[in-house]
């Protein structure tokens, strides 16, 4: 049952948004009762929490090219095909929606980005033993640095994402971290 | 009549943020008639557009402390200060808010952002002049670099932006701007 509602509140995100994520949708096409899902979700923001929290423990597909700046390469272009696909696109953009209107869904994206910086971390791991980037290089803000110019440029100034900005993005991050720049004490 | 409909269209989304954004408590607070809000700027939407427009106008204080990394430095923490502002706070994250729901002020912030990238792009020319960044460098990127963590910390992953985010990703932004990975043919 957690499935087939989970299955119907990412079908109607992708349809409808955020501002279209009902109760009432959600369990017609589920075919769990309604009664149930208000009992079980509550509302709105609990069947994103859930659906976040699902998808947080999903394993994301982490690249192992055998460098840092094919990792993050690889990274920062799953974001551009996850944004570009149609079904999973919309869905994407319906979380970041309600995360801005929501302390719940809010809460419920952070764990999600946070579970994402924690599996990532490991492509930093190993470009510091591989002797690629300078040890205490700090994972997290390797793997924020190549990705956040793709959100700032979708949510924020509203430009187009594409394999150039994201190979960009990574190949920024990646310069940054080999020069000392990401390290748990920042070079000034 | 405009600045007074601004600065009460300013206050009000200070105050109750995009969704509480209606004509009628625009015209209340400027004293302008209601039908006159109505027939000028037509609805929220309208009133967002021509306040993103008026602050567009404005010249950023972009800063000039002789090196690009200074400069950076200045550009993001100024971003940090915006957003910690009581009054500037709320009104820019209801600016990106409105942004995310309606295609009217969505334009109205990218054109905002494109001019604000085109302001800042001096500091990055000064510093292709003083030698310290390669020919070619993009300088509209190397200011999305400096402030995309920023917002992507605010906006998505929801972790707070202090002075230390704002020096680091300036930092960042410097380091991958000096290695070249930022020039308009960017480094594979």
């Amino acid at each position: 049952m957690r499935d087939a509602v989970r299955e119907a509140t990412l079908a109607v995100l992708s349809e409808h948004g955020y501002p279209g994520l009902a109760v009432e949708a959600v369990a017609a096409r589920s075919g769990v009762h309604k009664t149930t899902v208000y009992r079980r979700w509550g509302n709105a923001d609990g069947l994103i929490a859930d659906a976040l929290g699902i998808a947080a423990a999903e394993p994301w597909p982490i690249p192992d090219t055998g460098t840092l700046a094919g990792d993050l390469r690889a990274l920062a272009r799953l974001v551009v095909a996850n944004f570009a696909d149609p079904v999973e696109g919309p869905v994407a953009r319906a979380f970041v929606l309600a995360a801005a209107q929501s302390g719940d869904a809010a809460r419920s994206l952070h764990a999600f980005f946070a579970r994402r910086h924690e599996q990532a971390a490991v492509v930093v791991a190993r470009a510091v033993e591989r002797g690629e980037v300078p040890a205490g290089t700090d994972a997290a803000e390797v793997v924020r640095l190549a990705v956040a110019p793709l959100y700032y440029r979708l949510f924020i100034t509203g430009e187009p994402i594409d394999e150039q900005a994201a190979d960009r993005a990574a190949a920024a991050a990646g310069a940054a971290a080999r020069a000392g720049a990401l390290t748990a004490a920042p070079v000034p």
